[in-house]
């Protein structure tokens, strides 16, 4: 059984009609995102779609970008599960480097699915939801802990690929062709370039002291 | 002959007298640093021990800020220099995984033994240089094509790598105690663990087509 990764969210003791109450209102939005898109999106737009008063929606959320935040943690939760406990070869199951590659194409394919919400969700009073980085970290270190790399500094190399898959990936959201590109363009160079990375180092066989020049 | 990496810091036009007098009042910069540390150098304390007036150090300068920032800059010129004209093995005249690694190491060093001065270059007023995170990938990039890795997405892997190497280095530098580490503390972690990564994908041999599940 895989550890937990990382507390995600609000906390299990929300009552069970806020969260139908929250759950409700979020698919309210993410039809309203489908239909016309994160501009279109407001309080306003929200309370009316789903027959609330405009404060309900204010308490709820405090303000549009909070709308985003609370969406795309609802979405980084179930994205979280699967990879505690759903299917392999991204949950438990398969082998670490399947994992790890699936990990990362997920990961990938996750944040540019969402990048209009996250951008939507990044404003002055709200801050970006920057959690799922330690999640990779850890999520990573778990799987590299199962593989056996005979890695002198397993953590060190955790950091790394989390830095190798998250670095790229965040560079290519903030550019300009990321919200145009279709899924099969960059972002899947993006994966492909991580499987063949995570491919690579599980090729390449146990450290070999001792270290001389080569 | 390498390419030229990335154009730093000023033109080259600098007018000669302009220049000596720049890098005499980056020499003072340095040994008030050495004295006393940075949060004694200041725009007043650097003119009364030039001999200069206030007004040529604000007018070279512009800010406090900016000091530190010309200082930075001149470093890392000469860190480029050494990477595309010095001695092996950050220099011409190594193999592609030798020169990998000591770019890493040499850049780890200079980035924690730059680290005062980074964080005092760092305010509103003036960005923070981030030109070398765009030479470490255009460095990476080369030496990755002259190491002919078969590799399908060599851009790709160099962006991973830079994400690899300065990633967990802005981490570290971030983190309380890299001001107080020693050179040999974090720091040289660092420099193992990147050691270690460029080691065993240089290891692996060319990629294996067709993939398939493992």
């Amino acid at each position: 059984m895989d550890r937990p990764v990382v507390p995600l969210g609000r906390p299990r003791t929300e009552r069970a009609d806020a969260k139908r109450n929250r759950l409700r209102l979020l698919a309210v939005v993410r039809e309203m995102l489908e239909e016309c898109g994160a501009e279109h999106v407001t309080m306003d737009a929200l309370a009316e779609r789903a027959g609330l008063g405009k404060g309900t929606v204010f308490r709820r959320f405090g303000s549009r970008a909070g709308i985003f935040k609370a969406l795309l943690e609802e979405e980084a939760r179930r994205f979280q599960e699967l990879v505690l406990s759903g299917p392999p070869p991204l949950g438990p199951g398969a082998g670490p480097a399947e994992r790890l590659i699936a990990y990362g194409r997920v990961r990938i394919g996750f944040l540019t699915d969402n990048l209009a919400v996250a951008r939507a969700a990044m404003d002055r009073d709200v801050a970006a939801p920057a959690v799922e980085v330690d999640m990779t970290r850890l999520h990573i270190r778990m799987l590299l802990g199962q593989a056996d790399l005979g890695v002198r500094d397993v953590e060190g190399l955790a950091l790394q690929l989390s830095a190798a898959l998250e670095g790229p990936l965040l560079l290519y959201m903030a550019s300009p062709q990321a919200l145009t590109d279709a899924r099969d363009g960059g972002a899947m160079r993006l994966a492909d370039a991580w499987q063949d990375l995570v491919e690579r180092l599980f090729r390449a066989g146990p450290e070999q002291p001792p270290r001389g020049p080569e």
